[in-house]
């Protein structure tokens, strides 16, 4: 994948405020990774929903990686730039009080399992009484083995397809980081003013002010009148229910009130379309 | 990326029963996408999170794209075999009754904005009451234009950190699907037993069924139409976002089937009614 091709955004952007990402956020501790490219495009998912403590114990090709940058691209290289490297794993995690494993395959462990969104509650927990948390990703091909399991306190399981339950390295981290920025909005808890909880939702209006009520009756009678003209509200017995028809529909719309001026603009124009037509281009 | 080195599983597969994946999931519509490994990413994570029906609008390198099975990999291989290969979005939506679109940037368009989980339950109440729903994707490289966009009902906004907001086209699908198995743990709907979910909201459609995109497809090529005879959609160079605007207000109505004809009606009223005028009471 060239990273250059993928640079664009799908989802948009929710609304949140700057933030210092370099503090009290949990760490991702990759294990061993093999491609730089996994550990580029992991990094540039943790860039994207907030996290930012990557942690590399023994990279197969070494340190700095140049296919790790290219990989997490504009949007990750200063994660892959804060990366920290250890030669064990016992090093990595020394200074965390809290530590959650991934893995591929039931293990004859007896462990904790929970799911990411229960992850980030016990980190966010955790972290707000001071202790550090991380998330440990194994090996490309081989995942974590036994024993590096066994440090961590509970398992990660993501809800998949058990038919196809294979997820890349960059996505397992995605997903870390998905619950975690739909936790936080976006800041890390050292620098949160207030907890805002998810992204904003609700009809954009674009800075134009909903019409009201006064301005949506005034279209609904202009619109009723060119129907009467036109024969369209007939028989009159059935008037005041096909009325109230329309009415609903235009309701249901949430004009705002250029809105409902460009509705009443397309009556007119449809009312008057036989004096114009052809007058114009 | 090559794929066979990110084919193990990160995070354990959580249990879940048996499903038919092929029904009764909300179409992902990639819509003129450019690189095969990206479609094939995008299908892998539609696979590891149960959605089966990928829709490829106009792919820019052709189809079968051998570069799209590659990146698919063992997991994603059935979706990309599985998608239906379509010449213009318009026809891609044609049987749909709610549509989603992905966006990177704030749109001049007044449109509901709902997170990925909220954008899950809606699709599942309409989904349950027999309707059809998809998610619009747009290229790596620009996102949807505003006129595809201007088909959708909804926007679908992914929390992300603001500064950096860049998702790839695998990323937006995976989040999309990830929700989706939360939501039914990988059960597709049409093979539930019971209703699980919680109490039905939402519009009281009367016994009438929603619109396909067809259907609002002819209202708004019907009061274009119409509108280009009356001179309104002037001048020429204004006339597409007047038609984008015109057609965001009548998306957000949710109308049904009988509305739609309903409003086809009022055009042709209007348009004709010099004609009538006093040739009924």
């Amino acid at each position: 994948m060239t990273s250059s091709e993928v640079e664009n955004v799908d989802l948009n952007s929710a609304p949140a405020e700057q933030c210092d990402l370099l503090q009290d956020t949990p760490a991702v501790i990759l294990v061993r990774p093999q491609l730089g490219e996994n550990i580029g495009t992991a990094a540039r998912a943790m860039a994207n929903f907030g996290l930012a403590d990557l942690r590399i114990v023994a990279p197969r090709d070494g340190w700095p990686n140049e296919a790790a940058r290219a990989a997490a691209a504009s949007t990750g290289c200063h994660v892959v730039d804060g990366a920290e490297i250890f030669e064990n794993l016992e090093q990595a995690i020394n200074d965390l009080h809290f530590l959650a494993a991934t893995t591929a395959r039931p293990r004859d462990m007896v462990k904790p399992v929970i799911a990411p969104e229960t992850a980030v509650a016990e980190f966010t927990g955790r972290m707000r009484r001071g202790e550090r948390c991380g998330v440990l990703f194994g090996p490309e091909r081989s995942g974590l083995d036994n024993d590096q399991m066994a440090l961590a306190d509970v398992i990660i399981s993501a809800p998949v397809d058990p038919t196809y339950a294979s997820l890349n390295l960059a996505q397992a981290v995605l997903i870390l980081g998905y619950e975690w920025i739909k936790a936080h909005g976006g800041k890390a808890l050292g620098r949160e003013t207030a907890f805002d909880g998810p992204a904003r939702e609700g009809l954009d209006l674009q800075g134009q002010r909903p019409a009201t009520k006064a301005e949506l009756l005034g279209l609904f009678e202009h619109l009723e009148s060119a129907l009467d003209t036109s024969g369209f509200l007939y028989p009159p017995e059935k008037r005041p229910a096909m009325v109230r028809n329309i009415r609903n529909m235009l309701q249901r719309m949430g004009a705002t009130e250029q809105e409902v001026r460009t509705l009443r603009g397309i009556v007119a124009a449809l009312e008057s379309g036989h004096k114009n037509r052809g007058g114009r281009p």
